[in-house]
C-alpha cells in the first residue's frame, strides 16, 4: 500500500437549525474547526488515525469521517483509499456539528484528491452517511453548510435539494457549556405533533429570517429568530438558557438560540463590540453557577471546509 | 350633511396562503377588481351602497367596507364621516380575497381623502376589522398584499409585523369554480395538531419559496409550491382540483394549488403562453364536468389598491 497523494484541510464548526429552521438550515462558522490530513492510497480501504484525545472509533464504518469515504470508494470501485488523520478541536456533543465536521473535511479532501469528480451535492449525500452513524439518522442541516460554507436551507433531503442563502456580514457568539447532550436523546423528547398554529407562527419566522438574510434587514432577523416549537422543549437541558438569551439581547445581541441539539447556545450581532460584549455575558454567567465552558466569537464562514488552509 | 371630496379607487383581488404560506403569504394581482367610490362627509357616520347585484349587508358595522371606516372615524374623532359606492367583480366566497378588497379599498381610499394621515401598517390594522365580519378572525393574508401590492410576508399578526418580498415578473392563471367555500368552513375542518415531520417539509418549502422569489429562481419556486397539510384536507371540498393541478403543470405551469381557502385554483408560469395554455386546461376540465367557472390569465400587481385608476 502506497500512498499517492497527500492533502490537509480546515473543516469548520457549524450551527443547525438556526432558532426557527428546525431540520433545514444551517450556518457554517470560521471557528472553531477541526484540522483533517487526507492520504488517496492505492489500495481500495479506509484507514482512520484519531490524533488527539478523543476515544473516536477507529473502525471505518462506525466513524463518520469513515464510513462516507467507504460509500465513496465504493462508488468509484477503482481500486483506491484513503487515509485519515484527524485533529478534533470542536467537541463531539457540543451541538456544534463535530461529526458533521469529520464527514465534510473528508469527502472534499477526498474529493480534491481524486481531481473533483463529484458534485457538492454528492459530496453532501455522502457526509451524510457520516451523520448516520454519529445520531442514526441523515440529516444535513450540519453537512451541507459545513461544505457549502454560508447559510444553507436544506428544502428537503429525499431528494435532496440545498439552496444557498446570501447573508450578510455578522459576528457570532458562541457559548459551550460542558455538558453532554446527544442528539439522539435531544430528538427523543420532541413531541411528534405540534400545534397548527405553532407551526403557522414557525413558518413565518422562517420566511422572515430569509428575507431579513437576503435583505440585510437586521431587525427583521433578530424578530424572526424565534422558536416556538423546539426551543421551549430542548433548552430545559442547557443550565442558564433563559437567562444567557436575556442578556445577550439587552448587551446588543440580534438574537440567537440553541446551536443544534445544544448545549452550545449561539447569539448572532451586527457589530464585533458587541458580539465581545455577549461573550462576557455568557463568560459571567457560567463561571457563576460553576460549570466549566468554551466561548468563541467568530462570523459565518462563507467557504466551508478549506483545502490546504 | 355635505360631501367635501370623493375619489375613486381600484381594489385588486389577492391569494393568501400561496400554497406553502397558510396564514402568513399573499399575492395582489391585477384581475379581478372591485371599483369603489368613497366620499368624504363633514358628519362622522359611515354609509355603504352596493352598486351592483350581491346581497351584501348595508349595515356599516356587518360590511367588511363599513366597519374598518367605522375604527378608523372613532379614531380620528374629527366630525367626518364617509359614504362608499362598491362596485364588486371579485365574487364572495371565491378565495380571492374579495372581502379584503372591500375593507383595503375603502381605507386606502378614505386615507388619502385625509391627506394620508395613516400609515399602511395602520391601514392593514383597520381593514383586518373587515375581515373579522367577514369571517369571524382577524387575518392579514390578504388585505396586507391588498394594500402593498406584491407578495407579502405577515409573520406576525400581534404585533403586526408585515414584510415585502421582491418577486420576479411571473403570469398567473386562475380559475374560480362556481362552488362556494366560506373560509369558516374551510378553516373548520382542519386539524389542530399536525405532524412535527410534515411542519418541518412546510418550513422548508417557505423558505425555498422565499428565497426563489428573491432571487428569480424559477425552478425554485416551482419545486417550494408544495403544501403538504393544508391542501390534502381543504382540496377534497374543490371539485377537480388534482386534474387541474396535474394538469396545469404539464401544460408547463411552475406550480400552485388552492387561492386561500378555495374553490379558486391559481398557477404561476414563467411565460404569458404558458399561463394561457394553462387556462385552456382549467378551462376544458370544468366544461367536461359542467361546472360553472371564470378564469383569469393576469400578473401579479406591485402597487396594491390604486387611486383614480
Amino acid at each position: 500500500m502506497n500512498i499517492i497523494k497527500k492533502i490537509t484541510v480546515r473543516s469548520p464548526a457549524t450551527v443547525a437549525n438556526l432558532v426557527c429552521g428546525f431540520d433545514v438550515l444551517g450556518m457554517c462558522l470560521n471557528a472553531p474547526y477541526d484540522t483533517m490530513e487526507v492520504h488517496l492510497l492505492d489500495e481500495q480501504k479506509v484507514i482512520i488515525h484519531s490524533t488527539d484525545g478523543y476515544p473516536l472509533p477507529t473502525d471505518p464504518m462506525l466513524n463518520t469521517a469513515g464510513a462516507p469515504l467507504v460509500e465513496m470508494i465504493g462508488e468509484l470501485n477503482a481500486g483506491i483509499g484513503f487515509e485519515v488523520m484527524i485533529n478534533k478541536n470542536i467537541k463531539p456533543g457540543s451541538g456544534l456539528g463535530s461529526s458533521a465536521a469529520s464527514a465534510a473535511g473528508a469527502v472534499v479532501a477526498a474529493n480534491h484528491l481524486l481531481g473533483n469528480v463529484f458534485s457538492k451535492p454528492d459530496l453532501v449525500r455522502f457526509a451524510m452517511t457520516g451523520e448516520k452513524v454519529a445520531s442514526g439518522v441523515k440529516h444535513a442541516d450540519n453537512v451541507a453548510p459545513c461544505i457549502y460554507g454560508g447559510v444553507t436551507l436544506i428544502r428537503s433531503i429525499f431528494p435532496l435539494d440545498i439552496v444557498s442563502i446570501p447573508v450578510p456580514e455578522l459576528f457570532v457568539t458562541v457559548v459551550h457549556p460542558q455538558i453532554e447532550v446527544k442528539t439522539a436523546d435531544a430528538r427523543q423528547i420532541l413531541r411528534k405533533e405540534v400545534l397548527l398554529k405553532d407551526a403557522i407562527r414557525q413558518w413565518g419566522n422562517i420566511a422572515g429570517l430569509v428575507a431579513g438574510f437576503m435583505q440585510n434587514d437586521m431587525e427583521l432577523i433578530g424578530r424572526s429568530l424565534e422558536d416556538v416549537i423546539i426551543e421551549p422543549v430542548r433548552s430545559i437541558l442547557i443550565p442558564a438558557f433563559d437567562e444567557v438569551k436575556n442578556r445577550s439581547k439587552i448587551a446588543g445581541a440580534l438574537g440567537g438560540g440553541i446551536s443544534g441539539s445544544g448545549p452550545s447556545i449561539f447569539m448572532l450581532s451586527k457589530e464585533e463590540a458587541t458580539a465581545k460584549k455577549v461573550e462576557t455575558e455568557m463568560q459571567e454567567i457560567y463561571t457563576k453557577i460553576d460549570l466549566p465552558f468554551y466561548t468563541y466569537v467568530t462570523t459565518i464562514n462563507n467557504e466551508g471546509v478549506k483545502i490546504n488552509p
